[in-house]
This record gives structure tokens, C-alpha cells and sequence, in this order.
């Protein structure tokens, strides 16, 4: 087995409803361009206030995939 | 329009049921004395722990308002 | 009353199903073998994605506990 | 002499221009409202993207200002 | 009981003592003006040096306190 | 409105002139290549010296872009 | 002479008195238990207030201790 | 000579052996798809256990390239 | 299939050779005592200087490892 | 060609003018007492307040330079 | 006036008494060989034990001192 | 015996052969010009790449020493 390499990119997944949310929408949305993801990692966690109340969550994520021979 | 300056309060939210409760307990707070709330960012994530069980959350927020014109 | 001494333990609690799930499960873990289980702080929040979607979340957690006079 | 006492406030000043009108707008929009401002430091520096060129500047600053005896 | 919500202020406490000494001179200070303080967290440790010694301590301390409710 | 997922791309612009100009430069060259640029934030900022005068600034960016929904 | 290693525990001190003296009661504390102590590092430093008094310092310490060849 | 460009990607490169050989496999492993590769960064520095044995080394690098102009 | 809950230890391996070397003494320690060993983060890397010349590696490890089910 | 090894020495530089005059004045004066100055990179950006409006800037530098053979 | 110049320079003070006769030998040794020595920032702060008991302090301190103009 | 303290400087080695070579390098430079050489500290490795492989590999050292009595 040859030595895999991994890319690391970075997202920022949002959702009104929660920090989860927020993850799983970026990662549905990377791996629709983005094959073999394999781990995330959550930075940043930030979110927009209207009317005294979030409206969204803005969530950063580091998402390694493996990159393919060549 | 001139350009609007803001001010950032330092929060710490609290909630036994989760993060997103004691996130939103913070900001509401903070929305009865503080006007023109536009952003957070979610600092320190903490908790008590009582008979081996989260007794609360503890969310560390900075929040971003904008400041009136003088 | 004696001046009290804490010792802090490094846990990773993990679960399919989001963030308070895995930290819940870390805590309920730790506390099966340590006593006096006092505070938590979040470190690091980490997941496995399979087939494009969250298999699991990895949270790591500072648990402080008090130690007891000897 | 007593010893003196000073509070640190977080402000974001912003400008179109550039990251030094940013905190020159920041600090005169702070000393409209606080007495004794004595030192800042610069934060994160940040801005808004329209078109393809830079909107505004975002800069977060640390101001510091002496408390007077009560 | 309803969720409790603190905020967290920065001090500069300073003496020509010692560390010790400038924190506890900041704490009183913010005690002065602001009700339930609670804990406090000590950032930045500095010094102004005269004469090749050490002229005062600078202790920047982050306070947290309680909300009353409204 | 679906919710909207951005990525976060750095970039390193760099300007004989000063920090502006290397933030303009890096923004514009981005702006040849990706579409939607919303923000940037400011990390590190270096350069490099030729006869004891800077030579050129080099200011680290990371930009965010909002994705396309698919 | 074989390769030493050794391991790093983290503990939290207290002491109503001060800093110096949270640190000697917490690694006191750690010698009725583990043997071969050699160096420490500060962490954090924090207090509880009451009153608006310090009531007691709490240190985080990082101990390093000899492990013994098995 | 116009003011040059550089992009920062991110890459994890593995190896059984070492430290050194992790760093190589990553960079030869991105100079098959990248142009221009100019400097490199180490980042975290991590690895996997089995059978208490490191079965291979994971080492994170930002790697710097310049943009090609367009 | 449980929940799986890891523990982190903190080693410091040493070694005149090299910084690799120091990680495998450090590992090979710790899989003495702990049984499960998962994967290990590089923190610190110092060392010891006699005579002008590196007389030790010390490299601190953040060791994971499975915690048996109870 | 032999291994080149560079010193980096730590410098403050000032200006009632801004960030970028006071990096150039800072290692300018470096220039004058040290040969082979290669990089820098700004670190702190700080700064004096009187009357409401910036006294002037103090941008601490880390600068590179290259030693020569002995 | 011309715009001042300053250097950082780091030590470590050492004491058996505590963090502050630490701080104050560090700074009285390093005024014996440089001159308009204006102000420090305390880093690190870790010691020695021996017997279980603190042997002695060391704390890294950055110093501040102005040069002289050529 | 009087209350030691210590210098610390910061040099860049490099080596076209790894990390190891690097910091000895940097040392034995190092060592040429200052006495009583007592530590070392990695700080950030780095390294040049040429032709799509490490031309030299940058490690950035903290070096400590004791300084003489005056």
C-alpha cells in the first residue's frame, strides 16, 4: 500500500436552527464536488443576530479527504 | 452614511438542557439592554457537573452591536 | 476547611448523534471510575465522515475533580 | 498617589479607505463616550468584499481608558 | 430558578507591590461600581521598569459577574 | 432561501507599496478566479528587506467565498 | 543509562492567600501520591470573589514526574 | 515585474518512517497536481499507535505557490 | 457497538538521537502501562545543550487511547 | 555553500504617522547596527492615546538576518 | 522629537522565594548591561521540585528598553 | 550560591538534509558566539521548496543560556 496524502479545505457550513445543523450542511455540501472525505474539525463557531434573536449559525470546518493516486 | 463603529460585550450564556439553549439564553439577555445586536462568536465552552451528570452548560459569548450615532 | 485540590483528566467522549451526546457519554464514562466529578471544559470538536455524511463526533473534554485529603 | 485602575473595551471601527482610518474612526467614535482613553491594540483586521474589491475594513481594537477615583 | 447570565469585564489593576497586590486593587476598584462579581481570570502580566527596577505591576484581569434579572 | 455554504480559500498578496496595496493585490487576483468573495480576515504580515529598506510586504488572507447551490 | 520519560499531570491549586501559595498547596498535594516530581509549569490563573474580596486563587499546574523503569 | 500572488493549501502527509519522509511524500504527492510550489509549513505533527508501535506518522503542512498571472 | 470514550495522557519521551527516536521511547513507555493505545499528537520539542551540542531530545506527546467498557 | 543559520531579534518601532512608517522607522534603525537584515514580521500593533485622537504607533517587529561565518 | 526605537529582549529570572523576587532578579541583572530598560511582560512561569517542595521559580520575561539614537 | 538567570535567543537553522541537521546547525552556530548554551525550544519548522522537492529544510530555535555574573 503506497503512503495516502490528505487535503484539508475549509467550509463554513450555516444553519438557522443549530451548531449541528450548521456541520451537516457543510459537509453534505462539500462532498457533493469533493469525493473520499474522511474527518472534520470545527473552528470557529459565530453567528448573525436579528431582532434580539439568532437567526443563523455560522459554523468553520477544516474537512480532510483523501487525495487519489495519480 | 458615515462609517458605524461597534462594540463588542462579553456574555457568558447558561443553560442545563445544552449549548444552543445557553447561547440563546445569553443573547436574549443581553437583547433587553443592549440595541442593534448583529453578530456572536461563541468563546469558552464549559459546565458544572453534579452526581457524574451536566448540571449546566456555560457558553462564553462575544457579541457585536452597533453604536448609535452621537 | 482545608484548601482543596483539583485534578484535571483528558477524555474524548464520542457519538453518532451531535456535540451534547458525546460530551454527555465522556462524562458518564469518567465518572464510572473517578469521584468528585466537579467541572468540563470543550476542547477540540472532531468527527469520522462516511459516505458523506457525520458517522461520528469526537469531543474532547478537560474534566476537573476534586481529590480527596489523603 | 493611588494606584490607579483601568478598564479595556472592545471596539470595531470601520472605513472604506483603509485599516488606519478604520482606527482612527473606531477611537473617535469611543472618545465621544469614555474620558482618559490611554492606549489601544489592534485585533483582528478584517473587511467586507463587494464586486471583487474591498467594501469596507473591519478593525477590532482593544482600547484602554483610566478609571477615575470614586 | 431561571438560567443565570454573567458578564465578563477587563480591568487593568496595577500596584507597586507585586502581582497580588494589583489584582486585589483592580477587583476593588470594579467592586466600587458593579454588583455580584463572581470570578476573575488573570490575562496579561506587565510591568513599567524605572530606573532598573521594577516601578509597578500591570495585571490585566478579566471579571465575570451575574445579571440581575430584568 | 436554502441555507448557504461559503469556502474559505488563503491567499497571499503581496505589495512593494504596503499592507493595503498587498490586501487589494491579493483580493483582486482571487477575484480573476472565484466568484461571489464576500470577506477576508488579515493573518500574518511579513516581508522581506533588500539594503536595510522593505523590499516588498507579503499580508497572509483569508478569503471566503459563498458556493453555488449544485 | 537508559532513555528517561516522563509523564505530566495537570492539577489545580487553591489557597486563599495568594498565587505562591496555591501553587505550593498543589504540589503538595500531588507528592502524597506521586513520587519523582520534577518540574512545573502555570497555567491559568483564576479566583473566586466574594463579597467583593478575592476568596481564594485556583492554579493550574502542568507537574512533570520521572517514570520509573519497569 | 508585477506584484506576485501566492495561494496556501493545505496537505497531510503520511509515512511509516518518520517525521521526514511524511513531509517529502506530501510535497512530491502535491507538486503532481500544483505548480510553482515555493515554501512549506509544519503544522500539527500527529500519528497512529498500533500495537504499541507508531504505525505511521501524519504530518499537516501549509504549502505556499504562486499564482500564475492571467 | 457502544460509545467509545478515550483518555489522554501526557508523556514527555526522551532520547540523544533524534526527535523520532524520542517519540518511539516515549510510546513504547507509556504501551508498558496502558493498554489500547490509539494515536499521539507531537506538542513540545526542547531539548538539552552541553557543550555546544545536543546532549537530549525531549519531545512532549498527547497519547489517546480506548477506555474498556465498564 | 556552507548551512546558513539567521538570528531574529525583536524590535519596536514608532510613529505618529502609522502602522507602516512606524514598521519602516523600526527597521531602518536596526539597519544601523546590524548587517544582512533579510525579513520581518509585524507582531503587536499597538498604540498611545491623547486627547481622543492616536499619539502615535508602536508595531513590534521580529527581524531576520543572516550570520555571517566565523 | 525623532520616532524611538525599541528592542525586546528575553530572560528568565530565577528565585527559590517566589514568582516577583523572580521577576525583580531577572530585570536588576539585565539592567546591569543595558540601559533605558522601560518595561516588561511576563511569559512562562515554571520551577523546579525537589523533594516535593518548589526548589525554585523561573520566570521568562520579555524587556522593553529603548535605543539610543545613532 | 546567587540566583542564576538566563538569555534566550532566537536563531534559524536549516539544512537541506531534515529537521534534526536543522536544529544541530543552528546550535553549533550558535554556540560559536555565546557560552554557557543550557536549552532549546522548537519553534516553527519550515523549508524552501524547489522543483517540486525540499531544498532546505528552517527550523526556528529558542536557545537558552546562563549569564555570567558581573
Amino acid at each position: 500500500m503506497t503512503d495516502r496524502t490528505y487535503r484539508v479545505t475549509e467550509i463554513v457550513g450555516t444553519s438557522p436552527e443549530g451548531v449541528e445543523p450548521a456541520i451537516r450542511n457543510g459537509i453534505r455540501r462539500a462532498a457533493q464536488t469533493l469525493r473520499h472525505l474522511d474527518w472534520f474539525e470545527v473552528g470557529e463557531v459565530r453567528g448573525r443576530i436579528v431582532d434580539g434573536e439568532v437567526a443563523h449559525f455560522q459554523v468553520t470546518l477544516r474537512i480532510g479527504f483523501r487525495l487519489e493516486d495519480t
